[in-house]
């Protein structure tokens, strides 16, 4: 083991890599940061030529191994979950004012594309109720379902065909990473926030109400279940608390058993089924309890005519499309990658997101609305023991046959069922936990979260998640903006730390040691100089009462990521400021593309290369040997300095 | 020295800091990072009290100190700004299309609230082209001067007292670092692009045309300028000529020799007087050369009535006052913060923010527009030998005896005059060394430069800034959802350096040591979580051929600048990820926050106190022990893993 006094290690000076260089790396590092085509490297033509059509299209991948045995498993996972799909189908569509057939639509055309071009084993194609109900309140700002449905019904198509446009061209050109700009803590209060209008919507159902408002707040929702109260169906209600009470019962043992997930997954169909059996035998609607009505037989039309772009009306499509297009993605995303993690496999979040695109394209020219990959579901599909992607294609094929055959007798469904599913399914998304968790380790994320629950209650969905969304970005402009620094003492003489860390370790006589770290650039490089300044001016009203003067500055460049132009000049202007008070700056250790900017800006030749160290270590030792000279001689000091 | 082999030197597990220490700590560092009130600290009330009166209107401070000695440096100063401000002032109102007397009034009242509440001693108060022109633009799209003149000015006005009103309010809340979001690139390209369109405006001027067009950008004013051919004049453009030869040598001059720099300084008032006694005596008007015309005696009127928040104009001038405001304060920091690097003194940013918009509020008040400290009166002053704000109250009183006697005269300037002025001025804005600087240092630097050059050249001069500012913030956003990592080998036993920077340094084996830097945080965490699995999967197909799988995997935190909860959750799922494969996490040196971060999410507890260190040494230590008796036996390996 080598002593540091015997080496003073030698800094790499060399010359910046070529502009090509540099540019191609960072767009790799930008674009393409998973290496997606590792696997091809080294290999023939041919195999990479079949391998990049099995990374594109995965169904070539696992179709060809695929045989009886998988086949079983996938069959009662596809079963199980398109027993789910019927009734959300059903409701989501009702929850967006949409014509219920809708729904089922949207269970058979999307998941077969998936399953063509998805790369999770486990994601369970279907509609969701947050983009539902936030395409349905955008379109509403303009149209009124029950004013002009054919114009409602085209806009819902377009917003579909526009997220799927947005999704897929997000992942063509591998930026995925906008989606991470949605931060776990807006996702949790979004959702959280959703969860509660949604719920209270559903007392209108519950209630057996007529007339309601078109607003999703709470404030709008509460006055309107309230001045309807000569509405109120005691019935209804009955009805509905029994179903309500009955799903919540098979939460609980799903909770409980985890091994009896399937109580809670066939229970909402379990309630369609007893609904329509009992508005059938008792002629429910005599009583006040509504039904869903006519569902036709017969699989999706198409809508390719019906995609309008109207100038009057399209750009609130086009702003439903974005929105959802990025919260879909999400939580498709974020689905498929919990389940590969917890499987240990490996997921192309840029890839995913063009299956999803494709498959809401194709949904949008055939009656479809928008799908993604909802966490029940996928839950479900998982637990029900999923081996491939073959499980949507069973769903699909389940939705077939009901499409052809069982559609009409849905349409006794009573409304207030669908509510109870609606709800029961919501009360799961409210994650109390969560907050609870979020409020005992970091406040600003609490804060994050609850801008966007409390927008998302009381004022919109859009803005709510706006809100916090913005809120979230003015922390990372912080960070950016007021990144650490901190004064490093040595605990041993090798081993320099951060002193208000690691309280008791002591600086260094007429050396001040600084820690930078994150990027120094435009934004933050005025802070860095004032507060490199402040540590400066600190430390001399500390040394006047006992030490020397400060006469070195090292700083600890290992932390610095990156530098632009603002940056360096910055470096020059502390420069100025400190060699007027007769402070010398030494770097230690500046990373790759930080030496490179400083050499091409020449900021290493004003310094001088022997003013640029690898270690503290070495630093402090040829410091401390001109401190000493300059104790026996103060002018030889003012020279070097 | 102690060998590192002697010490495990301890982590620290403090408990994390209450909240309210945190929060305190996080705002002193966002929003005052210079300390301002360090001075303050141990005194007396009495003094707190005298020192805060002077900290906040910093002419207590310098006043009581004056002298006669210092008073004719200012004396000299002030004059030789007065005689730059009275050319420049009815230069730039009619660049701005405003009646020239606002020209003066705007270097009466606004440098004597500057003197009282300023703290930068060479700073020298004025209007300045591009503001002129960027509200002018502004007000334009809505109103224009010569339908409506009334209500044009009123809307100046009311701009320039919005520009005011935003500008105390950033100081006041400290929020001067919004202005850094101007990164020096943006500024130099629009610098730039408005010197460029400035000096094509002024063709107007030299050729005499009475017809022009209001847009601003190279296209409408060319197109301009050759299809009104007919109203060129030659008497107009050869006086053009001459003046702006004169004034080019002046500006040679003092290039060549400066300490010659009152030359420059003081050429444009010779302009000034020659052209007018030329008009005077040969009758200019007559072969078309056009003059100033009518200026009135007196000094300026009250304007608090004119202030306009009629909702049908109001926005372009609120618009017009937010750009101005921003855009004036990056060249008035800029300018007082380079002087005080130049002179080593210390600029407190905020509090000249609120400076400039108190004198700004005051100008509104008294029928001024918008004013700064630009660049070049400011260098004039500093070069004129100024010692303290006392400069500017000398240029204002020299400004009172003009308006009370002299302005008349001024009525005979030739317009031509002023265009020469204007262009000299301008031509010495478009900074090439820095484009060409740009170029071979910094690409993107460069690109963000050259979007608001051209812009401003051809879109318009605000879509020119929001574009370079929107692209500098696309490079930060980058920079924060990239932060760079890498592979580390060690240079000798204690000292680990980046592999690719030091070519020919080798790993450890069976250990992956990876760097971490910036803060990991919801716009990166994928990304980190990504990358990491890439190095190890690309440190294990390196293995394979010749050596061990890899068993352990060191982080260093040390460049963590900070977490928040979507980062540690992405730490839990690379844990797991990594435990699949049978790798096992060691982090070193947390720093301060991140590790009460990591504690307090309890990452700390599911890792162990085992799995952490202060130091990447003491981590290959204990990971090489657990390798050594893996190799003895492999069962063993796999419960400590």
């Amino acid at each position: 083991m080598s002593s540091p006094k015997k080496s003073l290690h030698g800094v790499n000076y060399a010359p910046p890599r070529s502009f090509g260089t540099v540019l191609k790396a960072n767009l790799k590092e930008t674009l393409f940061p998973d290496d997606p085509f590792h696997e091809f490297k080294n290999e023939k033509l041919s195999i990479r030529i079949q391998k990049g059509i099995q990374y594109f299209v995965p169904i070539f991948q696992w179709l060809p191994k695929y045989n009886l045995g998988l086949f079983k498993f996938d069959l009662l996972a596809g079963i199980t979950i398109a027993s789910l799909a019927i009734p959300q189908g059903i409701s989501y569509a009702k929850l967006a004012n949409l014509p219920p057939i809708i729904g089922l639509y949207s269970s058979f055309v999307p998941p077969l594309i998936y399953a063509v071009f998805g790369s999770s084993k486990h994601l369970a194609v279907g509609t969701v109720a947050t983009c539902s109900l936030l395409i349905a309140e955008s379109i509403q700002e303009k149209v009124k379902p029950q004013e002009n449905m054919q114009l409602y019904l085209s806009l819902f198509y377009t917003a579909t065909f526009v997220s799927g446009l947005v999704q897929t061209a997000l992942g063509v050109l591998r930026l995925g990473f906008l989606v991470d700009f949605l931060s776990h803590s807006t996702i949790t209060g979004f959702m959280g926030g959703t969860a509660v209008i949604i719920c209270l919507q559903q007392l209108k159902g519950i209630l057996g109400l007529k007339h309601f408002t078109s607003h999703t707040d709470v404030v709008h929702v509460l006055r309107s279940v309230f001045e309807n109260r000569k509405e109120w169906t005691w019935q209804c209600a009955v009805v509905g608390v029994i179903f309500l009470v009955f799903l919540q019962l098979s939460r609980y043992v799903r909770k409980k058993k985890p091994n009896l997930f399937w109580v809670s997954a066939i229970a909402p169909i379990i309630v369609v089924i007893l609904g329509c059996l009992f508005a059938y035998l008792f002629h429910a609607e005599k009583h006040g309890i509504a039904i869903v009505g006519e569902l036709s037989k017969g699989i999706n039309p198409s809508s390719i005519h019906l995609l309008t772009f109207n100038p009057d009306y399209v750009y609130v499509a086009v702003k439903a499309g974005i929105i959802t297009a990025i919260i879909s993605l999400a939580e498709g995303i974020a689905i498929g990658r919990s389940f590969s993690i917890m499987n240990n496999e490996q997921i192309d979040g840029n890839k995913e997101m063009v299956a999803i695109g494709l498959m809401n394209i194709a949904g949008s020219f055939t009656s479809c609305y928008l799908t993604t990959g909802p966490f029940s579901k996928t839950a479900v599909n998982h637990n029900a023991g999923c081996k491939t992607q073959m499980s949507n294609v069973v769903m699909s094929l389940c939705m077939l046959l009901t499409l052809l055959f069982l559609a009409p007798l849905f349409g006794y469904t009573p409304l207030v069922a669908l509510s109870a599913i609606i709800m029961s399914a919501m009360l799961g998304l409210i994650d109390y936990e969560k907050f609870y968790h979020l409020y005992k380790t970091d406040k600003f994320d609490f804060l994050i979260c609850m801008v966007a629950f409390l927008g998302v209650a009381f004022i919109s969905m859009d803005m709510g998640l706006m809100m916090s969304v913005g809120l979230a970005l003015v922390r990372a402009l912080l960070y950016v903006a007021r990144p650490p620094t901190c004064k490093l003492g040595n605990i041993t003489e090798t081993v320099f730390r951060d002193i208000e860390q690691y309280p008791g370790v002591d600086g260094i006589q007429g050396i001040l040691i600084l820690k930078l770290g994150s990027p120094i650039y435009f934004p933050n490089s005025n802070y860095v100089r004032e507060r490199i300044l402040r540590w400066v001016r600190d430390e001399q009203s500390l040394e006047n009462s006992k030490r020397n003067e400060v006469e070195f500055l090292l700083l600890d460049f290992g932390g610095v990521t990156s530098i632009d132009i603002t940056g360096v000049e910055t470096l020059f202007e502390i420069r100025k400021s400190l060699g007027a008070k007769g402070i010398k700056i030494i770097l230690v250790n500046p990373r790759l593309g930080v030496m490179e900017k400083l050499i091409v800006t020449r900021f290493i030749d004003v310094i001088g290369k022997e003013s640029v160290f690898l270690t503290i270590e070495d630093a402090i030792e040829t410091c401390r040997f001109s401190l000493k000279c300059s104790s026996q001689s103060k002018r030889e000091d003012v020279e070097i300095a």
